[in-house]
């Protein structure tokens, strides 16, 4: 931590940051410059990253030189993180190298859906089977997911096509029944910041899907992976959605480059969903392909047989044939950056 | 709803798609322009906006007429709504022409900091008392406030200063205890699209302090309220607190049209929070005055009595003596545009 | 400057980034902390800001001290400037307790209009005429301005009216001409960073008025503010209209913080634009008022005497009625918060 | 065009919307909804477009169906434009399967670094070389380029290495001067609303370089191309080089799925910056093959080969080594969407 002072701080200002300083543990280095006096924080700066260091008279800024995440930091863990999601036969590995296809439907609607789609997704190269249980929806009055229901659902059809399965929690209260239910949990963009949720999921120690949320910065998103890292889960795999931004064209804009950012950051595995970044399936696959070549460790795409009948997020979804054709373009691409499959 | 066809729809693309609005229960009106053919849909719009009419073959945009919220908007309730929060000699009026004055630490520390903050801001002319005791924090190791311990303390300081009192809710499980010991309930700017928050916030039918999300358009903000509302709770006040923008040179930017808008599009009352849309105190009484000139229905400012030391954003926070300043100037200037105190 | 190092800087690094400082007439101060080291440059910063400091090995961050521009800032001249537009008997004072009412239409159409527009601004209390001559339109096949022919117009109502009148220059090579005609140029946003433009325009020393971009930071305001101020021109009003936002209710986002801000950091006067914030006429007044509590030294607002005939952005003006309401309310607003009328 | 109307209408307003729109020489289709009527605009809506509709009493909101842009749109224009770039010898094709490798020093420093630069690029695959005479500096201190002997030095150098050569122009008086030198002349980014700049350039009939404005949107760019062409020149390659966003851990976000977007929109080739976007080289790697793998038509790539004393921009700049490396890597993933070298 650099603490910089005012230019009309007092001596007797100065003394009392650096008593402040001292209060936490931590020694005080200090610069007088030609116009401004510099106080370097030394030791442990997480004792200090807390403090309103701002709220004292004479400071006028505060900067960190460690980021206020550890566990989730490449320095707590310097090779790449290879999360491992579900089990037996069916186990997907995703990060160092391991290429995550996740596809599915927004929200599970019925049995036959799911099998149909869960067949053609496996058939194109799919290795992780996505499905809505409890659905976040923006409108009161829209359809919020089948439940239970819909848990037992994605269990069966992801067995019977050996794909694992993940699924998204929005209530802290059925975390452990969703935990029972499958092989990864996710946590959505709006939820990124639902500290309840992320610590609860984190207990469960089973594999996490952290999406970025809609305005949060790549540090929002690591502070969230330390949330569920700090509460028992290492295994979390980020992924980038697209935030939002001036230009409404798209319904979200896909930060490309969060991709390398995060793997110079962090161990954790990095994958994007160019589904939700965009909200066109039109544009998908060329956001799907960039991902690719930026080195994401994965790609999550929905996919739905009859999006005009979908009872959520139809319009962003692929036809399981355009799937196809974009999951093969995907592997063709990943490989030239170094990906196996 | 106008759904605009693309240029190269077919007809029988044309005739799938009102075929689609008719089984909706709706009529379709085909209208052929030059370039494009265009299908106004008559009748109850609620019934279709939640479909996939983009994931129609030949669709290019489907532009709704009506918004989604209902409940929450004008039309519903022409008048303005005026929210009563306390009980007995301590009840505040928020909307419809009554100022609320909110204010009070960030956190609730302990029972003689919380004590002499509120006397203060009483005494300088605040009409409704605020105090975490569940925080959420970005860092899972910083503190989390002193959950129902702060709850006790809030309503016995609230009690003893004749202050009505609020606090935030951050998990559902705690909802109905808050509710107890509380006159408000505070739905943070993290949790504005925790959807199963808002619904059991919505269930105790306490009036409620719903901040707008940090990148939440105003039909966001309007359609959280409408969960709350759908859920039993008509008393909602609405709180404009800075959103983000490409410049970090403030915590978030004050979005001050975002006052006169609502209140055309809502009956609900709508005040601001300077504190945490600057995060810079410096900046918080001429933010605080815009707000007062631009019509809104109350302000929500942090007061702690030693910034530096408080336990979370204290360097947000104004002083007492500060708040009583800025206080009377708000009142000088709500007064000139009609608002009574 | 500080100069914050990587951690696997090397020592060899660390002495190259010493003497690189070094090299430009500065002194380096090292501060090695537990993780990183830290270099603080002693001397004037001004010799090494525009270094590319981020591309030397081992550097990680360079954080600058001082603000890039020296002239605009309140260091170099800690009373606010008061900006006198005009001459004779029409002399309009902006900034240090004068609040400037710049009224008009957003283009010259014709005399008539122009005349019956600038009588009744003049009578609502208006105290300087704009109207713009050279428009810069986004569309190619757009009403472009009468160019000339409408600066005379300009000219000749103003004097009829004793009204200091401001219009646009977007062209350098206009910019001698129109500064014969009119009291004060108008840089507009899009031309905020049009570096060749503020360059000619500051060679004529006359007052301008200097919108802010649509993206631009406050810093890159005031930047853009120095190279005027650096050109010859100290009589710079700085105007707030909006930038960019997520939300695309109304047009821009007024950022009302930037008032405080802008007036923390630099001794310019700074007004507020509501019409092109907004874009909306309902949301103009509530704006405005806003704006003069913030205690911004002035509004920019556009009126038209009808609106649906306007040859450029009709729909964001006031009618000459509307205007005249809406000032009578900002000169009490503005009187509470200590200007003068 | 679609106007929709106020529910507070009168017939009287409807009646005189529909005199308005008959006033351009247009039908208007009136369709009573439920709730709102709503008024198709029948007839070439390009006659109607620049009407401030807004502002007639009772419209409530304006939906064109058609693009503002003509020339520069696919309609115009069904197959992608192939842009030519140079002569003799040394031509560059850009667009419809070429694929444009521009690189070079963000500011000509002198002949014998140029030339350095220059042979290591056209070694490693660039077939455009890039460099800056006139620059467009934030600060008035800053370098702004050798100008005329900047240019002579790009002529000569670009003749040596048989490359065509690009450079910016910022000034409408040297725009005649530019065109005598090179090949291409750039509008950069802050110059992308700078219309008198875009009429010159268009005017000369040589290749285009438009970049994307920093808060342009897609729409933005394609109305900026069309002041080009309109003027006269046909051969606009547009570039994607990042745009603001609340997230300043980069320079700019790169808006990856901007190029889909422009080649669904737009005949005229699109290609990446990804060394503005990000402003940091260990990104750019990663974001380039993100551009080539998204379709992209080019990259263009700042190249110094010694960054720390570059004259400006040092820090975004890749050395001749990792350009090579690079390079090879784009036009692997090129090949596997369909470009060809």
């Amino acid at each position: 931590m650099i603490i910089i002072l005012k230019e009309s701080a007092t001596d007797e200002q100065i003394s009392h940051v650096v008593a402040r300083v001292e209060s936490f543990g931590l020694q005080a280095h200090l610069s007088k410059g030609t116009y401004r006096t510099v106080v370097g924080v030394i030791g442990d700066e997480a004792k200090i990253q807390a403090a309103p260091l701002l709220a004292i008279p004479g400071v006028a800024e505060a900067v960190p030189i460690m980021p206020a995440y550890k566990l989730a930091s490449r320095k707590a863990h310097p090779q790449p993180t290879v999360v491992h999601v579900g089990s037996g036969d069916a186990v997907t590995k995703i990060g160092g190298g391991h290429f995550g296809m996740i596809a599915g439907p927004c929200a599970i609607e019925s049995a036959e859906r799911l099998d149909s789609i869960a067949g053609d997704i496996k058939a194109a190269g799919a290795n992780l089977l996505r499905g809505g249980a409890f659905k976040p929806r923006t409108s009161p009055y829209a359809f919020q997911g089948l439940g239970e229901e819909g848990l037992k659902i994605l269990r069966e059809v992801g067995d019977k096509h050996s794909l694992p399965v993940v699924t998204e929690a929005i209530d802290p209260r059925h975390v452990e029944m969703i935990a029972e239910y499958t092989d990864m949990i996710q946590l959505g963009a709006r939820n990124m910041q639902n500290f309840v949720l992320l610590t609860e999921v984190g207990k469960t120690g089973k594999p996490v899907l952290l999406k970025r949320g809609m305005a949060a910065t790549i540090q929002d998103l690591l502070m969230s992976a330390e949330y569920v890292v700090a509460n028992g889960t290492t295994d979390v795999v980020l992924c980038e959605r697209g935030v939002k931004s001036f230009d409404n064209s798209c319904r979200n804009m896909l930060d490309i480059a969060a991709v390398p950012q995060i793997q110079q950051l962090s161990h954790l595995p990095i994958i994007v969903d160019p589904s939700h970044a965009t909200g066109r399936p039109e544009l998908i696959p060329a956001c799907a392909l960039a991902a690719a070549a930026s080195g994401a460790d994965g790609v999550h795409i929905e996919v739905h047989n009859c999006p005009e009948e979908a009872m959520s997020d139809g319009p962003q979804a692929l036809l399981p044939a355009q799937y196809a054709e974009v999951a093969k373009q995907i592997r063709a691409v990943a490989k030239v950056v170094g990906k196996t499959f």
